[in-house]
């Protein structure tokens, strides 16, 4: 073999094969038709396996909603980020004792701590397909308006019976547009403990500098433990629950996985946008996001400057900070992704294409010719008052003005029988009601709230009179802009809505109460709510438009690409998915390669000593002395930290397990590359990569440095402990 | 073979073999030595061959001091980068056409238009060692002043007996810390011509940004031709002068080289200082350089407050802020490098190494014990005094008072017979003493003068009275800190020496003359002349001191690492050295892998159309279409850009041929990796690599976006034009 010959092929090696990414999040169910891909690729057990969801491996697999985990005990142990029990590890944080910063180790059952208020587990039980029950049988005569209602009215009532069967939450997700609904039944555990996460100095190494990117050094794992009542059921926090005992649980394999094997991740991936139209992607990259972009980091910079010399306000602000950083470097991924890209002249000859198939055969133009006009058609209309609309929405962004809102309308719904209620205000809704007034206390104050109402408002100020809301202008004196700023300085040094008690007694409060407060927000609110209800319905009326043009659309193209002999994934929107490749790295530019596994020596070569890059001191002499327990990569001749995977995942699928060929636990996935973030909308087989704790990482961190021997046991790799002496 | 397994051999095939880089800039004549490895490398050709000065290939390598270069056809066309030619382009440049930034091509002799007055092509004819004669017999007793002048006399006599073949310039160069000398004689041809540069969106492509960076993509080459009168010697530019005949020049292989490949640079590479000792690593790691690293900052603030709004201040200032910025990345390099690399603790465990060694013998204690410490000693007593030397220095930094006080000095060293003047001022040197006065026309404007100096001056203030100069204080009036701007404000104004005319016409003129002058910078160095004079005698006894001493240590190091069995290779010192490797990338971090070859696509991928990513549209075009023109790499599947090798190189190696196993030009050594830069101190073998221009990028450009098909066939290669329709 030539020289150059030996180059090409061992190229494609390092990168993990030559196997084509397999874009697309299924649904279990569609598994089966993908057989010959899923061996090709090496999955070793049968897929119909895959797509019982009462069965192993997928009944392991939980919804801890916005983040995804798995089962890995028969006593209901759970695994899943470090990144998903931030909430958790605050919450039960002491003045003296920082557990997102210490990290937390619970020895015995008895030493473990309530998660964090609203915590859930949720196991999927059963998928319903409920396409009639919800949008069968329309009309196509309805208005917007009408259609909108009717699937509501549908939705609540599917919801309603569902949730009969006590313990278990229900919902109703669309697919396709709205061409395809499913009923999910989800048994819902509320007494969620935290069992077990390394420091921040593991679990968030790295911190905002690495989110997104590669290389990576992340230890992001922690495990909890779900709880039932002595019955057996869903209860609220008390000592006497005890472990809930899964029929499920995932393996995990200690032996890990290489370069070019076959890895799936099972989890709740959010929201993609695959099958838009190249209005709504110019309308996004062009204008939407360039323009967050810009608002962003003007919030930054106003609790930057209202926190000067404040740590009391820094704190409050600081999960904010952290979420606007993180949607920032998202949207920034999102442009330079875009910048270049050709995605939009791809979107666009997708289109073409597809006029050409509709416009090919009599039957085909006259059963779809109209659908992606009527849909243009909406967007152009949608587009049309974007301004206006986003001036509206963040006219809202005062906490006193939407809390306000919420609590009056409350008592307006209350006034109906539940099941008319919008969703939201059902008796259903009131826990996380609740939850969210009082999680308020942590995370407002008042400077810091003015300013950035006051930054909305200027843009709100721009809009012609006639777009704005009159009893908004009025009530502020909108008229006398050098007034503004000391009225608000008013309303905010009058309301009372920031005292947690006077927020949780308005719950209870009926509309009489509001409309005689002389509380501003309450005042305001009050005066904003017929117009409020008049434009909720104008809105309501245009999504109802939007599901009908939306779903007719995609069922053309599901036509279309059907007529290609393609498999079609829906897009993603929080239920349960299952994406499959290998692992495998890739070239971010040319002239540079990402290997797939990065590995100890790593973390050192990264570490500063200062945060995120401050490695606990252990870990780097454990390094050093090259003490890697039985856990190396022979390959690597190291640990693996992380790794990249082609697998095709987004937000919500973070603490997913990944799993080997034959349903084994070899990783959690928990971000994707920066190269990977407009896959949102346009997968790219050759940069989308997704980002893995490895395994034998997470055991070596447990062996080695927590010495959490305990839940070592548990997860029945007793035999790795090597440290023990130490304990 | 399992899969692990493959996958090791393959990381290492990707990065270019498995061969250790082979650090070391060799002096020709010590090849011989090295025949085995430079077998086992891949050289082709006996190593005896490159020995010989005056035999291909040596002979065919100039030196056109500060970069390197070659010749490659029988009529003097000489190769070297675009950015060596910077000075010669700009010069060249008329308002309505900026060479820099179009490029240029003469399409015959007589089209060829004069480098940049100085430009020199120097081939070195003979190497002496002369270290008898320069430091042979020089009694112990000395002391450092009297050593120092009779190493300079001695110099000073060789250099004018060698010069006496008329048309050559010889120079003594120390080898070893003044343990050796060697004579250099260089044919000095003093007519060259621009041939042709590709346009600044080729050949300077990434800019600043990309300087010092992997993955690169820059067309960093040149053409020059170097003509001589009619008898054949060395002349001035004049229209009858014909090329110069080189006895050799370089055959151009458009085969190039692939991963692994043995690649050799001969050329000039200027200062490293691999062999300093401790405390001279850490006083400049921790802190001369962090130090200038803060002076070069605010240089450029000073220098960009000054130029607002004025882009004729900001035109002259220019060049110095390309300058000042090369420094500074590579000072950041370095810093960035030297952290946490363990150097200064490699450094002290070799000098342990040392002592030991010294220490295991009777003979060696006695010959060798008190080198070490003589060495340290004297770097301790200037490193006692390094904050005022810096100050001293610094306060010079008017270029008012700098030329004042070197045309004052001309004056009284012109009181000497031409033997006894001070290096710098012999009529040797008139020639460039002239060019520098007529430079500074181009870069000076009195408002920034005035600023940096005033900014150094800051500096120099905060000495203490006594270790500052009291001719300079009293006539600045340092006493009166309130007055102090006022009177440089008013030295700046009345000065005539920012005149050109004026600035020459002072070369011609006596001592007296000075003395009568009321210019006020003439003056002010008129006044510190005696004491000028008085702190160089101090610091050359110092360098008297230091030559003894670091002769003597390098003495001791060089027996130590014969010893071992090692060839020992002297620091750079722009004499002619070689150095050999492999072409290979390299791992910068975990996680990632700089592959060795750039592509014609990554130029794609990087262009922004604006500078520095602005590529002409018609290489897009070329490289959009796959038009390869017989020169892409099977491997890489297009035309190699750039490449990755493991050579040992440095400043003023720039231009120098990159020639394969046979001595043929694969390429041209044209920059180093960011992790290469602190190699100046620290040869690290995993991380150090050198970028080169790959010649078939150079032959593409050539022959499909400029054209250039005359010069391609003077190469010899007429048969890879493919464009010609298109002349």
């Amino acid at each position: 073999m030539k020289r150059s010959t030996i180059l090409a092929v061992t190229v494609a090696l390092v990168l993990g094969g030559t196997i084509r990414a397999a874009e697309g999040m299924w649904e279990p169910k569609q598994l089966p038709e993908l057989a010959k891909e899923l061996k090709a690729a090496g999955l070793e057990i049968d897929p119909a396996t895959l797509t019982d969801l009462t069965d192993h491996p997928m009944n392991a697999v939980i919804d801890l909603a916005g983040c995804s985990a798995s089962f890995v005990s028969p006593k209901a142990l759970v695994i899943t980020n470090h990144h998903c029990s931030w909430g958790t590890l605050q919450y039960a944080s002491t003045p003296e004792n920082d557990l997102r910063k210490d990290g937390f180790l619970a020895k015995t059952w008895a030493d473990e701590v309530p998660a964090a208020p609203g915590s859930r587990v949720r196991v999927t039980v059963e998928v319903t397909d409920v396409t009639d029950k919800v949008s069968g049988a329309l009309e196509a005569s309805l208005s917007g308006a009408e259609r909108y209602d009717r699937i509501e009215e549908r939705q609540k009532k599917l919801i309603a019976a569902c949730e009969e069967d006590e313990g278990h939450r229900c919902r109703v997700q669309s697919f396709y547009g709205g061409l395809r609904y499913n009923l999910v039944k989800q048994l819902e555990i509320r007494d969620v403990r935290l069992v077990y996460a390394p420091p921040g100095s593991i679990g968030d190494y790295g911190g905002d500098i690495d989110n997104w990117m590669w290389p990576r050094h992340t230890g992001d794992f922690s495990f909890l433990r779900a709880y039932v009542g002595p019955d057996g059921k869903p209860a609220d926090y008390a000592e006497e629950n005890v472990p809930y005992e899964p029929e499920h649980y995932l393996r995990v394999s200690p032996a890990g996985v290489d370069a070019g094997d076959y890895v799936m991740v099972v989890g709740y991936p959010g929201r993609t946008n695959r099958y838009r139209l190249p209005a709504e992607v110019e309308s996004t990259f062009e204008w939407s996001y360039p323009r967050s972009r810009e608002q962003f980091d003007r919030m930054l910079e106003i609790i930057a400057e209202q926190s000067a010399d404040r740590p009391d306000v820094e704190l409050k602000y600081a999960s904010m900070v952290s979420g606007i950083n993180n949607v920032n470097k998202n949207r920034q991924g999102m442009l330079d992704g875009y910048a270049g890209s050709g995605m939009l002249e791809r979107k666009n000859k997708t289109i073409e294409a597809l006029r050409e198939w509709i416009g090919s055969s009599d039957e085909r133009r006259k059963e779809h010719a109209s659908t992606l006009a009527r849909l243009n058609e909406l967007i152009a209309e949608s587009q049309a008052t974007r301004e206006r609309d986003s001036a509206l929405a963040n006219l809202g962004r005062s906490s006193m003005l939407s809390t306000a809102r919420r609590l009056y309308r409350l008592s307006r719904e209350r006034e109906k029988d539940d099941a008319d209620r919008e969703p939201g205000y059902q008796e259903r809704d009131m826990v996380p009601f609740k939850q969210r007034l009082q999680r308020m206390d942590r995370r407002y104050h008042p400077d810091v709230d003015k300013a950035l109402w006051s930054y909305y408002l200027e843009e709100y100020r721009n809009l012609p009179a006639d777009q704005r809301v009159a009893e908004f202008d009025a009530f502020v004196g909108l008229d006398k802009p050098s007034k503004l700023q000391g009225r608000l300085d008013k309303m905010y040094e009058k309301t009372e809505l920031d005292d947690t008690e006077t927020r949780l007694g308005w719950m209870e409060k009926d509309r009489a109460a509001f409309e005689a407060s002389d509380d501003p927000f309450i005042r305001l609110a009050v005066a904003m709510y017929d117009g409020d209800r008049e434009r909720e319905a104008e809105s309501e009326a245009e999504a109802g438009e939007f599901q009908a043009a939306r779903s007719r659309y995609m069922e053309t193209m599901l036509a279309f690409l059907g007529s290609q002999g393609k498999a079609v994934y829906p897009d993603a929107n929080s239920s349960l998915r299952v994406t499959y490749g290998n692992v495998r790295g890739y070239s971010p530019r040319d002239g540079m390669v990402y290997t797939p596994f990065t590995k100890l020596e790593g973390i050192t070569e990264k570490d500063t000593g200062e945060e995120p890059f401050d490695s606990p001191k252990t870990q780097l002499e454990l390094i050093a002395a090259r003490d890697h327990g039985g856990l190396a990569l022979a390959s690597l001749g190291s640990v693996p930290v992380n790794f990249l995977s082609d697998v095709d995942t987004t937000g919500g699928n973070s603490g997913s397990p990944t799993l080997n060929g034959r349903g084994e636990l070899v990783g959690l996935l928990f971000d994707g590359t920066y190269d990977s973030i407009n896959a949102d909308w346009d997968f790219n087989a050759s940069t989308t990569r997704s980002i893995h704790v490895d395994i034998r990482y997470t055991l070596w961190v447990m062996d080695k440095i927590d010495k959490a021997h305990n839940v070592l046991e548990e997860l029945g790799l007793g035999h790795l402990v090597t440290a023990r002496g130490s304990d």
